[in-house]
């Protein structure tokens, strides 16, 4: 039975298992804990006095193995839907005493060949018992090479000795590891032993006491497929339930954000009064259990685990529509070579955000550039270099009120509302509707606050949109706002110029891809533009243009800025400009930052050669573990007429923090940001992000072998970007702590076409 | 012209080259370098003043790169043969200062192409300036991917701050590396940026004072193809000519061993009187150039590395033979499941040390076995399993006097000479034989000793032997012993058994190769012991005795002992040996060692596939660092009874020598030794190896990435010897510094059939 129900959530941290004891009575103990609300079992499947080395001195005499149950007992789809094997937990593959040691290896393998038969998706293996587990790693990964699809969970504390640490912190510690002891160490060893095996998987046995959040922060770009709590980590509230500490809370949320199963281990501890828990009787007569399911001792630890499922806000729209995009490795685009398809326009004009932004900007730029006194003489040359479909031609009008003839209608305002707690979009989408003609409407929330971007028709008034404001923060509060967010927390940001700036302008539009020129064609019939707008379907670094431009316009970047040759389309285009004339944007910064991605480095070497490990790609980061703050790499500027090369070098050096520990980096992550005009920015640096915008993903830099960097160790990374007649492409490495290869030498592997 | 005539070296270390300075007059320089002695030379191309960012604004106006010559000046024979092009030395390409930066780039650029364009076999890339050195790698890594058959050499001085040191050893550095500097460390990490580049190659500045021999020791895994000696590294001795310390002259002789080519730098510093050496003439008339060539300047240093290349010892005639094998990536034999062929069988028989330690082991066995009262009356039942053509077989009758009917010149007695100083083997082999019948005869030396391995026939007796050696002790010498040298320091050894055993003898020659079997029946035949010798076609592990034997004799070991399966085979065939009886050999133990070893690496990489990186080679190991002492891997006695498995683990720990700094490990290289019976052994361990044997090379177990380990950081290596039903394989990794994949896991790449 699922924690609840969150609105987009198909992840598999719905489910909640329970840990079990060895019992072979299996059907019972199955049937005891799918009624008591849990949906799998993590349990052993062989009886954990057996030693291969007794068998044949032992009693019975039989080399049957001691198993739970036999495979006839459950159905193939309970074995598999309800049963995660838990491998015996004494075996010791790097036991000094080669009796054990041997004993070990030989049981491991019955398990595993056990739990293949049974056709289980995934093992539990028990916690390396020591740092040096060469011989348990070795033989995990010689199943992992010939295993089928069961996944194996390595079981790992999550723990880690902090040098400032007061010492109570890991007193419940059973690992005597010394005296810095990293639980991610052990399992980063394993992982590295087996390869980045993709079917080896983590398990977090998550104590009463956490590291630092830097620590726990690594574990999100890993494998973790489950988090056990004892009933012994949780707290006791005031009412005598059970209930986890507020850095507990905040970890399951986050677990359940990455999909990551809880399962409640323990045995009760809580003795709630008012309510009487049956204790489990010891029933002979298995035909009553489906009758009268007594309640599972462990239900107050699971409904405790189910209310903060519940309790989380739903998944925003936009985050629901990039779930199929998430950790999935894109080839970025290559849009001077190849003409993109109008599938391809269709979604990136929707970013409302991103057109606002660059409506401001417009508006900002020609009130500088033109007096009010001159508004009604002069006109200004506004030149769209790549202008697509359109977007951009009417984003510089509308700024300049140049109204389409077609109706009043189609000029959208775009407004934001920011109110602070949350509430139920779909009711309130629904109120709003029946009380303004809305065009359209999108979400974005995060934790502190909610924002929603609306297109309102029949708005153009500033005073009218201000009505519809108050109205709707009028609807909404009764909805679900708790009394103390009054009105005045509720924060409105407009996003679209409030005044018309009025000044006359002339458009160039400027766009290669023919196809593109033809809806271009039609826009500006439709709107009636004919005489303000005129259309090149030339390639802008080629074009003559009959006279020079005050105003560029332009939207190039890609998810590094440079990546899709925005300098060399624009050192192209700036032939046209007027010497005092302004580009839009006017300067762009590319940023990256060291990554943990074990999902995105195992997916970059299932192609199984070089030149993948050696490509750029566009990826909605998600089960990543961000290392360092980003820094800036290269950056561009508008005009430039100092004829310096677009070639660039940054070696940059950066310092993971040292409560973090050890980490592990397979790549850098790389974002943008860009300054469109004066203070109107865009970009998805992660500190400065624009919010609520959707047109570029970050992208990612993969190294070749996963750098292992020691605590304090400093990060240098060298950066390149180069260029050819015909090419322009990054070369990168790293030469600290180790020296990597330099990766995509000459772009033979990667690279943008000019 | 070559330094001098070294018997079986063909290597290039014969040349030596001389470095000049930036001249315009190239044919001068080249002729005068020549007819100096010198092979080559090492120059400067381009005017060193040049710098790009100046041309523009430079006088002349003119875009025309300052070359040295034209390529028309010389022919492109005499480029390619004689000139070596040395990159401007100003160039920084790490340089803080951009302007600098970029004019490196540009400088390295146009020199390099300009040196392809000219055919030129290699060009010296100046130090890098700083151990941060990306960009300049970076550079050069591009020119790398690009560039045809040219090889470019990193120049670097031999130089590493001692932590012991006085101070005074590095006080005529040039470089400002901080208080721990390492010019390897600068080298390693340049490489690695550009992927272990194949055509990247390393000459080392020769200073005057030269850092630990183990740190030195490192750069024999490198490939280092010239060394500079600089004139004011020159001692002067009693006549006042130039000479070298005696650390210096043992590393010009390594570097000689190791095909590296010493080119000498600087300018005359050493005044020899009674000699007239004239000053180079400003000498504008080129024609009179070849008639009268003047001494050159730098000829007292030629002359004086000439001395030591010929001072040298020739190169033993084993050696010679195995020229051809040095670092050349064998794969090991697949004895069990693939028949070797006649030609393998001709090659391993005529190791006549294997042979001998056999006879004594069999010798003193029987002697053991069997008390002198009962020798005539006590049969001794002997199975040699894998018989192969004979040769066990032979020399287990031999032991016993069982002299074959053919004649008594069949008999074939080893005798070992040692001698101390070096002499003329062809004139000694022609002596030897006017006064001896010889059968065959071969040589072994190393500097300290000679040892010369020969069969006599018509010298069955001791006594004769004797004379024999004496005489040729005596032939000896006259020939080049020097007067030191006398008769008392000639060391004879006789490694066959001064007396028969004279024990009765039934031997059963088991062999599974059909072919082989052929040729048994021959021999047995043809040697008249049809009557000892009993033949059985027939794998050992199936083949049912009609009794049971004392001694079992076999020769199935691999370069790594136990890789040809020998323990499986003899796990067979011990069905058939008595309860007291002997195995020969009855144990055997493999052992390995890191290297540094560039030259396997690479030839391992090119195959561009993970079963390379996964495979043993059976390789002569030449240009190989071996950075710490042997430890031992797997044993494996025989018979053995208690009934374990011969799969096998081992964790070793390395310790690399402090003085040796950092190094990288590419791999291990592996050997066994054998105890065949009591305290006769057989092995390839370097400490203990037995001398003048050719049976096995060692063997060599690659790392896929090459690991890098800081001075002082222990190295901790797991092997594994691993068997199915079918096969039998190794796994192997690093888990200290850093942690490696397990390699050939369920021995996917590489294993041995069973």
């Amino acid at each position: 039975m699922p924690l609840g129900q969150r609105p987009g959530d198909k992840s598999e941290s719905r489910y909640c298992g329970v840990e079990t004891e060895f019992h072979d009575d299996m059907p019972h103990l199955l049937t005891e804990s799918l009624s008591g609300g849990f949906d799998f079992i993590v349990a052993p499947l062989i009886d954990p006095s057996y030693r291969p080395s007794c068998m044949t001195n032992g009693g019975s005499g039989s080399s049957v193995l001691p198993v739970a149950a036999s495979d006839l007992i459950l159905s193939p789809s309970q074995w598999s839907s309800h049963v995660v094997g838990k491998i015996s937990s004494w075996i010791d593959l790097d036991s000094d005493d080669e009796k054990v040691r041997l004993d070990s290896e030989i049981t491991l393998k019955q398990e595993i060949a056990w739990a293949s038969h049974l056709s289980l998706q995934a093992c539990i293996l028990p916690p390396p018992r020591r740092a040096s587990c060469g011989n348990y790693a070795k033989c995990v990964n010689q199943i992992l090479q010939s295993t089928n699809n069961m996944q194996l969970w390595l079981r790992v504390p999550l723990q880690k000795s902090e040098p400032m640490d007061d010492g109570s912190a890991n007193a419940n510690s059973d690992f005597s590891g010394g005296s810095m002891f990293d639980s991610w160490e052990w399992w980063n060893s394993f992982r590295l032993l087996c390869e980045h095996h993709s079917q080896l998987c983590v398990v977090l046995d998550i104590l009463s006491s956490l590291p630092s959040n830097n620590s726990v922060g690594r574990w999100f770009g890993e494998p973790v497929r489950a988090a056990v709590i004892y009933t012994n980590s949780f707290l006791t509230n005031a009412r005598g339930y059970p209930c986890l500490s507020k850095r507990h809370q905040k970890l399951i949320t986050e677990f359940f954000n990455h999909s990551v199963q809880i399962v409640i281990s323990g045995s009760l501890l809580h003795d709630i009064s008012g309510e009487s828990i049956k204790a489990l009787p010891a029933n002979d007569d298995d035909s009553h259990l489906e009758v009268i399911p007594p309640r599972h001792a462990l239900r107050p630890y699971l409904d405790y685990v189910a209310y903060l499922y519940q309790r989380m806000d739903p998944l925003p729209e936009q985050e629901r529509f990039e779930l199929g995009y998430r950790d999935f490795l894109q080839s970025p685009l290559q849009p001077l070579m190849d003409n993109l398809e109008a599938q391809t326009y269709e979604t990136f004009e929707k970013d409302i955000v991103k057109y606002s932004q660059y409506q401001r900007a417009v508006c900002k730029a020609l009130i500088d550039r033109v007096p009010d006194e001159n508004a009604s003489t002069k006109i200004t040359v506004l030149m769209v270099v790549g202008a697509g479909r359109g977007p951009l031609v009417r984003a510089s009008l509308q700024e300049t009120g140049h109204i389409s003839k077609t109706a009043f209608d189609s000029v959208y305002h775009v407004v934001r509302l920011v109110i602070l707690p949350s509430l139920e979009f779909s009711e309130y989408t629904t109120r709003f509707g029946m009380h303004c003609v809305l065009h359209s409407i999108s979400f974005y929330y995060n934790s502190n606050y909610i924002l929603v971007s609306f297109i309102v028709k029949h708005a153009r008034k500033l005073a009218l949109l201000k009505t519809a404001l108050y109205l709707i923060i009028d609807l909404c509060r009764p909805a679900k706002l708790n009394a103390s967010t009054s009105f005045c927390n509720c924060y409105a940001v407009f996003c679209f110029a409030a005044e018309e700036t009025a000044r006359k302008l002339k458009v160039y539009a400027v766009e290669k891809n023919p196809n593109a020129v033809i809806t271009l064609h039609s826009l500006v019939k439709l709107e009636g533009w004919e005489d303000i707008v005129t259309i090149i379907s030339s390639d802008m670094r080629c074009w003559n243009a009959p006279e020079k431009a005050d105003i560029l316009v332009s939207e190039l970047l890609g998810s590094f800025g440079d990546n899709e040759l925005s300098p060399e389309c624009l050192d192209g285009a700036q032939r046209f400009l007027k010497a005092d004339g302004i580009s839009i944007p006017s300067s762009y910064t590319s940023f990256i930052q060291p990554v943990t991605a074990t999902k995105l480095y195992n997916d970059v070497k299932s192609h199984k050669d070089l030149a993948h490990f050696e490509t750029a790609y566009v990826v909605k980061l998600h089960r990543v573990a961000r290392l360092a703050p980003c820094q800036p790499v290269f950056t561009f500027t508008h005009p430039e007429y100092s004829k310096k090369s677009n070639e660039r070098y940054k070696k940059l050096c950066f310092e993971i923090p040292s409560d973090s520990g050890s980490a592990v980096v397979h790549g850098f992550a790389g974002y943008f940001d860009a300054t469109l005009y004066k203070d109107v920015h865009l970009g998805i640096e992660p500190s400065t992000a624009t919010p609520n915008m959707f047109s570029w993903f970050p992208i990612f830099f993969p190294l070749r072998t996963p750098l292992f960097v020691a605590t304090g160790s400093p990060l240098e990374v060298h950066f390149w970007r180069c260029s050819s007649t015909s090419k322009v492409w990054y070369e990168w490495c790293v030469t600290s702590p180790t020296t990597s290869p330099v990766h995509n030498s000459n772009g033979r592997s990667y690279w943008v076409g000019l």
